[in-house]
C-alpha cells in the first residue's frame, strides 16, 4: 500500500476501534487538533456544505484524477458502517464530484460523511437528507467516469496526509485527521483538556480574567509589557 | 446587438418561452447543466446570498463599468415578469452594486433574481424580502452613477456568455445559462435524466452498488483495476 | 500612542459617546459607510461567522504576531461594556486565535463582538452563545501565548485604519470603522439618508422607476444613451 | 458556428486582413485596448511565460475539457501563417496543456503565439525557441488525449469573448481581443492616439505638468480640490 | 491632515532627511524591515515590474477611487527630487493606473519610483526607461480622470500605513515603510546589523554551522530536541 | 520516523543513489513527472526565485511552525553534498524563512537548492550567488527562532508527500518528488520518453502534423469529430 499507486483497491484495511472514534466525535475538531499537538488539520478552505454537523469516522481513502469520479463508485463497495470517505484529487479541481445519488449509496453503506478536496453538488438535497460533506468548493459541474485511481492508499487531502483507517473528525471548525496509532492517546488528551475547560469557562463567565486564571501577569511583565494610563 | 457596444439599450428582445423556463427551474442547476452537455456554467465563486432559492428566468443583460451601477436603474425599466437580471462588469470588482432599494424596484417589475459578477449589499434585507441574488462578493461599498454601459447586449458573466432572452437557472449549486435556442432540447434532456434518476435513487438506497447498477465492473477490470486483500 | 509600538497597553482611551454608537448600530454597515463618504470599510473577505448579527461598539484595538493570541487575554482586561475588540496581526494568518473560552471572558467584560483579521474557531459554540465575530477565516488551528504585541494603539485591520475608541459597525454586509471625530456627523448623515429611503422604497414598490424618481432620464440622454427597438 | 458546440472543427474561417493585424502588433496591448474603448481585455492573471514578446495574429480558437489537450493537435492543422491559437477550457484548470513538441508543430505551421486559459510547460525550451505563450499558470502536469472539444467556435478565454479570425494583441501588459469587424477602426484610433502621445511625451519629459498640458486645473477646482500649505 | 479626507492636497510636507534616506536604500528591504522590529512591510503581493531595482525615497502619498487616476497628475506637481509616490485606492482594483507618460512626468520631476496598490501598464517601456514600479498587478486596462481623491494625507497601502514624508524602501524582496520619526534609529540599527552580517557570512561560507556560530545547541537541547541515528 | 513527530532529527537517512539523481536532473520536471505516471508534483504556486535553474538532489526534509525558521539551522548540519532541503510549514505562511546567510551555509555544506512551502528573501543576493530556491512567496518579513520542529521526517510540501532521501527534481516548470523506491524506474521511463521525443521534434519541425504522427485521425473520427468547411 504505497502513496501514488494507481489502479488498485485495498479491501482489508485496519480501522481504528469504533469506541475511540465515537468518543473523538464528541470533542470536535478544535479540541482534537489541540490534543494531537496541532498537526493533521486540513486547510481552512475545507468547509461544510451546511452548518452544525459534527462527526468522526474511519477513513476510506480515494485518489482520483481531476474531473473523474469513477473511483467514488468503487469506493462505495469498500465502505463499512462508521466510515468517512476521504477523496483526494491529483490536481486542483473544483468540479462537483459528488451529489445526491452517490450520497444515497454511501449512506446505504453506512458512511457518515464525505471529505473531498474538490467540489460537491446537490447541496440542498444533501442537507435535506443530512449527509454531511466537507469540500473546497460547491459546483454544479459534473465529472466523467473514465480513468482509474485507487482506493485505500495513503493520500494527501487538503494538505493533510491520511492513511486508510485513520480517524477523521469534522465539524464547523474544519477537518482533522488523527492517525490510527495516535487515536487512543489523542482521545485521552482531549478528555483531559475538556475536563479542564469546564472549570475555566465558569470562572471566565464570572468575570475572572484569563490574565489571573492563567497567571499571565508575571510572564507578561517579564517579557516587558508596559501599561500607560 | 453586439458584444461590447456601450451606451445602448435594446428594448425588444426575444425571450425563451415561459413554460420552458418554469419547467427548467424545477430541475435545478446541476441537472440542467448535465442536460446541456456540461457547458454554460458560471464559475463556482458565484454564490447565493442566502440558501434554498431555486429559480429560472429569462435574461435581461447589463454591462457596467466597475464601481458604477447606473445601468441597473436603466435595466429596471426593461424588466418584465419572469426575467432575471444578469449583470457583468468590464473589470473585476467586488463593490456592492445592488441593495434593498433596487431590489424593491426589480421585484415590483417582476424580476425573479439578480445574477451579478460583482458585489451585493443589504443582504439581510434581501433575505427578508426573499429576493435572491447570486454574486461573487458581499460588500457594503456602494457605487456611483456616472458612466454609461449597455442593456440587453451579449455579456460574459463569471465566465459564461449570456445573450438577452437566454434562460438563467440558479440554485445552491450555482448558476447556468441555457441559450434560448437550446432551451427546449435541454428541457427534454433534463426530463429524461430526472425520470431515470428516481429509479436509481431507490436502488442505491436499498444497498445496490453503483458498480452493479451502472455495470461498471467489466470496464473497470478492462482498465486494469486490481483488488488486493 | 503610535502605530507599531509593541509591548504596550494604553489603559485610558477616549471612547465615542455611547448614544452615538448605539444609534449607528441601527443603521447598519452599508448606510453608515455611505454616510461617511465611502471610506473606512474593511475588505469584503471579513465575514460574520453566523448570519443576522448587527452591532456597533467602541474599538479596543489589539496588534498581535501571527499564530500568537497572548494579547487577546491582555485586551480582555481593557474591555468595558459596549466595546468591540478589533484584532490585527502583523502578517497574513488564518489560525484560530479566538474561541469559546475567550468569548466567555469577553462577554463577561461587556464586549459586544470581535473583529479579527485572522481566523476564529468554536464557531458552533459562539453562535449558540450569540457572541458575534467577523473574521477572514475559520480554522481549528490554535495559537501560542509567547510574544508581546500591543493594546489600544492604532492598527490596520483588513485594510482599514482603526484607532482605539473609534466606532465599529458590523453586520451581514461587512465591517466599517467610523473615526471618533466623525461619528456625530456620520450619524446625522445616516439619519438623513435613512429618512429619505423610506419614501423611496414605497415609490419603487409601487412600480415607479428609479429613472423617474431620481430624474435620470435627462442626464442619461445627455451622456448619449440610445434606445433601440 | 455556435458557442459551446462540441466535436466540430470549422475549417474555413474569415480572418482579419494581415496588414491590419501587423500594424496593430506595433501599438501593443495598452494602446489597442484604449483605442477600442476599453473592452476585450483578458483578465490580468494572463501573463507571458517570458518577457519582451509583443505580437498580434488572427485567432484560431480551441475549446477543451480540463486536463485534455487533444484538440490542440486538431487545431494545429487549421493554423495558417500569422495565426495565434486561443485556447479555452470548460472549467478552471492549471495543467500544462502545451509544451515544446506542440510549439514545434505550431511554429512549423506559422503560428505566432499561444494564448491559453490554463497552464503551459517546458517554458525554458519555449523561451529558447522564442515561441511566446500567455497563460494563467506554469505547470509540469501534462494532460490526456481522450475527449473531443471544438476548433474555431466562439470561446470565452480569461473573461474575453473571442471569435475565430479576430485579432489577438499580446505583450507584457496582457492580452486583448479585437473583433474582426472592429479591427480597422481600432487601428485608426490607435494610430491617432500614438501620434498624439509622442508630443505629450516630449512635453512631460521637459517638465511640463500634465495638470497644465491636459488643462486639468480648472475642472479640478470645479470639482472642489483644495490646496493646503 | 487626516486619514480619508478627500479632495485636498497638502503642499508642504515634512520629509525625512535625504542623507538618511539614501543610506537606507543601500541596506535594502529585508535588512531595514528587521531593523525596525518587523513592522511596516507591505503585503508580499506587491512585486517589482522588473527585477534588480533597489531604491529609497520620501513618500508623496495619493489616495484614489478605483479606476480613476486623476490624482496621480495632481501628485506629479508635489513631487520633489528624491520622492517616491505611494498610491492607495479606496477599494481593491487591478486596473493599470500608471504607464509611460506619467512615468516620464514623474521622472522629470525627480521621482525615484512608484508604489501602487493597484495595476501598472507599459511595463516594457518602464523597464527601458528604468523607472521602477512596485504594484499588485500588471494590466493594460486604463483609468478615467473623473473623481477627486487626495494628495499627502496618511494612506493604507497594501496593508501598511504611510504618512507623507516617511521613507519607502523597495527592492526585489518587497516594500517597507519607515516612519519619518523612526528613520534615524532604523538606519543605525540596520548599520549595526549589516556590520555583524559580513563576519557571519565569512564564517558560514567556511563551513561553520549556524548551530555553533549562534550557540543554538544548548537552547535546542533545552527545548527537547532529540537526535536519532 | 513518522509524520508529524515534532522535536526530532533523524541523522542517518537512506539516500537515492547519486548517479540516478544526477541523470534525473537532466530530464527536468515535466519529463520526470510524466515518467512517474503524473504523480508527485508540487502545486504550481511553487515558483523559482530566478529563471533557468534545473536541478535534482536528495531530500533533507524539515517541518517548521509558521514564522519560525529555527529548524533550518538544525537541518544545515544534516546536509550532505547533493542534497536539496525541502521545508514544510504546519500552516500557510508567506514569511521569508530563508535568505543569504542561510544560503551561504547551505551551499558550504553542499546543498543544491531549497524547496520551501513558504516565503524566501534576499532574492537578488541568492541569484547573484546562484543558489536556487523554489518557494510560494517572496517576502522581506523575517522569522524567529523559538519553537522546535523536526528534520528528516516525512512531510507534505505544497501538496506532495516527501520522504527524506527521495529525489527532488526542479526547474522552471515546477518541482516534482520522486520516491526513492521509484527513482530507478522513473529514470528508465524518462530516458525512453526522451529518446522518443527527439524523433518527434524533428518530424513536427518539418511540418508533419501530430494528427498523422500520432495516428489520431481515426480515433478522432471514431469519437465523432466533424469537419465543417
Amino acid at each position: 500500500m504505497t502513496m501514488y499507486e494507481m489502479g488498485v483497491v485495498y479491501r482489508n484495511i485496519p480501522r481504528t476501534e469504533p469506541a475511540v472514534v465515537d468518543r473523538l466525535a464528541a470533542f470536535g475538531t478544535s479540541t482534537v487538533h489541540e490534543s494531537m499537538g496541532r498537526v493533521g488539520l486540513m486547510k481552512p478552505m475545507m468547509r461544510p456544505i451546511y452548518g452544525g454537523a459534527q462527526i468522526a469516522g474511519t477513513a476510506v481513502t480515494v485518489l482520483m484524477q481531476p474531473g473523474d469520479n469513477w473511483m467514488l463508485h468503487v469506493a462505495a463497495e469498500q465502505v463499512r458502517p462508521g466510515d468517512v470517505v476521504v477523496a483526494a484529487v491529483t490536481a486542483e479541481c473544483t468540479d462537483g464530484f459528488f451529489g445526491e445519488l452517490l450520497a444515497t449509496s454511501f449512506k446505504a453503506r453506512g458512511a457518515r460523511a464525505l471529505v473531498i478536496d474538490a467540489g460537491c453538488r446537490d447541496v440542498k438535497a444533501l442537507a435535506a437528507m443530512q449527509f454531511p460533506v466537507w469540500s473546497r468548493a460547491i459546483s454544479a459541474r459534473g465529472t466523467v467516469k473514465a480513468t482509474l485511481g485507487s482506493v485505500n492508499i495513503p493520500v494527501v487531502c487538503a494538505g493533510a496526509l491520511v492513511h486508510p483507517g485513520d480517524v477523521i473528525v469534522a465539524d464547523d471548525d474544519g477537518v482533522v485527521c488523527v492517525p490510527r496509532g495516535n487515536a487512543a492517546a489523542a482521545l485521552e488528551a482531549a478528555a483531559k483538556r475538556e475536563a479542564n475547560e469546564n472549570d475555566k469557562r465558569a470562572k471566565l463567565a464570572s468575570g475572572v480574567l484569563g490574565l489571573d486564571m492563567y497567571r499571565m501577569r508575571e510572564p507578561l511583565a517579564a517579557a516587558g509589557l508596559r501599561y500607560v494610563d
